[in-house]
């Protein structure tokens, strides 16, 4: 038999139900936001991520890049943010001069080692706030951050840092590389490579982050300038002030090279406040617009793991309130009362009430079982009698009681249901 | 400035939500029929679409294929049914030997010349139901999708035949490749592959359909055996029953390779019932789980364009119900009241009532304007008078009148406006 591609499922009820759910939830409180939803192609020209100055993992190692029949060279989007800054130049959505907000979901696709909660695809939903630099639009979406997980009952917290401006990173990325490099001996294959490319992402490394020369190493926060020490100050000031739980992580520096100013990050805490697991990410960046080829533009970002979250959800038994089984079961003792029975099918869907019917050629019994099975609340049982007098006989499940109603009746009983 | 694919399109506010709310009604409408949404990959095993027996320009000419980077030789999903027919069988949804009705809504890939309404990555919504032959299944499907087009106010017409079994059809095809072979000189060069290929899709072809031999082409109806005559018949008398309205085309023969009996369109009638345009269609294939590895299932799907549904939608000024504006816009005068500001729009937005805040630097005369522009019911005006007394100045847009709130009465006030 064929079988699925490794890496990606499929979602089956009740998954693909809570799918919505989730979402439904999430774009229902970016609205509030004033944030207005975008929706970018899954395939882009391979430069949208392929960036000169992009030299992450995710990146170079995988992506999905193809030619099409047509030779050109397209990736399979890896993240969201390279398509959704590509579309807000391309759709010229900067022309009123104001912040513009756009929030998304989708499925990302990255050729990695798969494992619970990291498939080779997965979805994210995320938020790109455009065209402004104040630190007020941090905490815009850091607080909508907090709103969203909260809503759904988990316990959170923002952790968060500031990397200061490009002089700041490029000092601190010579002070780190110093600093490893007196640990050289100690560092994992995969950091000794970093140290040489891209030095910041050692900070990042799930190995080394639990060795005990990882914990002195320098902190962005001493390579600030004044300005953006003063902005990263404001904007605690106001988590404060608005009372999102907080934590500095002077360590924070995450994957991608455009950050700048804001980064953070969210996690899931325990009942005593030590963080399980990260849900999501994201932070400022000032160049990406430009190394598409458009104008330099300020952003702030945000994504989530949909996965990542749904995962947490289950494991606090949380009530996505899935939808319930048909209300309503048809069963028919014979052919010849099949379209007597489709027309009453036809009659409760009208109402816009869920029915089925017992298409299945089974004995009385077996009908009668599946009924029960299904979960319908009422039973609606069609023989020789009721097709002969237009009646039905109509059994609630949950009372076990039943009685023989007239069309006419039935159809009253419908619309009293309705209200 | 990097562009984005050729074919595929950005979906921008309002025509994100247009989307969104086309799909959230369509889904209410399969739930109704105790049907089960199922999501599958994007990516699936290239030999789930390029089956031996398919031979369609679709899978032929059309596929985005690719290796991946472990060889995997994968194609991106051009068509919804192969990829749920896999998932079915793959999760085993067979297993209580009922009829399983599995939804979707997805996006597809297809390398075709883009045209309106026809592009590179297109959407579309679908019903499979597994696990029964019965013309009652036929009829299900037929109804609901009568249903969806009507409940956005449409006037439909289903279009179906009957192509019988797969003897019927063998017979049929070699009576309609002699036929055609009469006219030879008349066809198109696609035709005249096709009739050695596969003859039947010359009934397909937009081009010699309007040709005056091909009026007088064979009709499938005259190859059916009894019982496959008695079955269509049988669906005729349910449709007329329930009132659906239906012509039967004697030259509808679909697509696909795996279809056998019913098979059907639905299009948009213009005010004098002609067909102006087809929503989407389907039909019954028996062997498409066998050429996937699995146990023959008798199945009957459909599947219908979004794109398609939308820009239909569109030409008849459908009222999507569009979400509104926020109703809050808050304007503060000074950076110093700034903190105060925040408080009010977190407390609004507390209420789920969605509102946004004057972000950029301006002029109180262009913040006046943006929140005019924004077209927010609420402006609330934050000067050094309402920060000292921790009172805001609430105008109602529409009516032109404002008055000072204390913070407590605006809470209030608030309160009010939830229920």
């Amino acid at each position: 038999m064929i079988a699925k591609v490794k890496g990606m499922n499929d979602l089956v009820y009740p998954e693909s139900e809570k799918l919505n759910k989730v979402i439904e939830k999430i774009r229902f409180l970016f609205k509030l936001y004033n944030a207005r939803e975008i929706v970018t192609p899954l395939l882009e020209h391979s430069e949208v991520f392929h960036r000169e100055k992009e030299n992450s993992d995710m990146v170079i190692k995988e992506t999905y890049d193809f030619m099409d029949r047509g030779n050109r060279k397209l990736t399979i989007r890896p993240e969201g943010t390279a398509g959704v800054a590509r579309a807000y130049l391309e759709n010229k959505l900067y022309l009123d001069d104001d912040i513009v907000k756009l929030f998304y979901f989708g499925t990302f696709y990255r050729y990695e080692r798969p494992q619970k909660g990291r498939l080779r695809e997965f979805r994210q939903f995320g938020i790109e706030v455009f065209n402004s630099d104040s630190y007020l639009i941090d905490l815009e979406v850091i607080e909508l951050v907090s709103r969203i997980y909260n809503s759904f009952g988990l316990k959170t917290r923002i952790r968060l840092n500031s990397l200061g401006n490009e002089t700041s990173i490029l000092n601190y990325k010579s002070k780190i590389k110093e600093y490893f490099n007196l640990y050289k001996e100690s560092l994992c294959p995969d950091c000794l490579n970093r140290l040489e490319n891209n030095p910041l992402r050692i900070l990042d490394c799930k190995v080394d982050c639990h060795k005990d020369f990882f914990k002195n190493a320098p902190s962005t926060l001493k390579y600030l300038d004044l300005d953006s020490k003063k902005r990263f100050e404001e904007l605690l000031k106001l988590l404060d002030k608005l009372e999102i739980p907080y934590l500095v992580d002077d360590k924070l520096v995450r994957g991608l090279d455009y950050y700048s100013e804001t980064v953070f990050e969210i996690d899931i805490l325990s009942d005593n406040n030590d963080a399980i697991k990260t849900l999501g990410g994201g932070g400022r960046y000032n160049n990406l617009t430009k190394e598409l080829g458009g104008e330099n533009t300020s952003c702030f970002g945000f994504a989530g793991g949909i996965e990542r979250l749904i995962n947490a959800l289950d494991e606090t038994n949380y009530d996505y309130k899935l939808s319930d089984s048909p209300k309503f079961y048809i069963i028919t003792f014979d052919k010849e009362f099949e379209d007597y029975g489709l027309s009453i099918l036809k009659e409760i869907r009208d109402k816009n009430i869920a029915a089925e019917f017992s298409y299945k050629d089974r004995s009385i019994k077996s009908k009668v079982k599946k009924g029960i099975t299904l979960n319908s609340k009422y039973l609606i049982i069609i023989g020789k009698n009721e097709f002969d007098n237009q009646t039905l006989i109509l059994k609630d499940t949950v009372t076990s009681t039943q009685e023989e109603l007239s069309y006419s009746s039935f159809k009253e009983f419908l619309e009293n249901m309705e209200k």
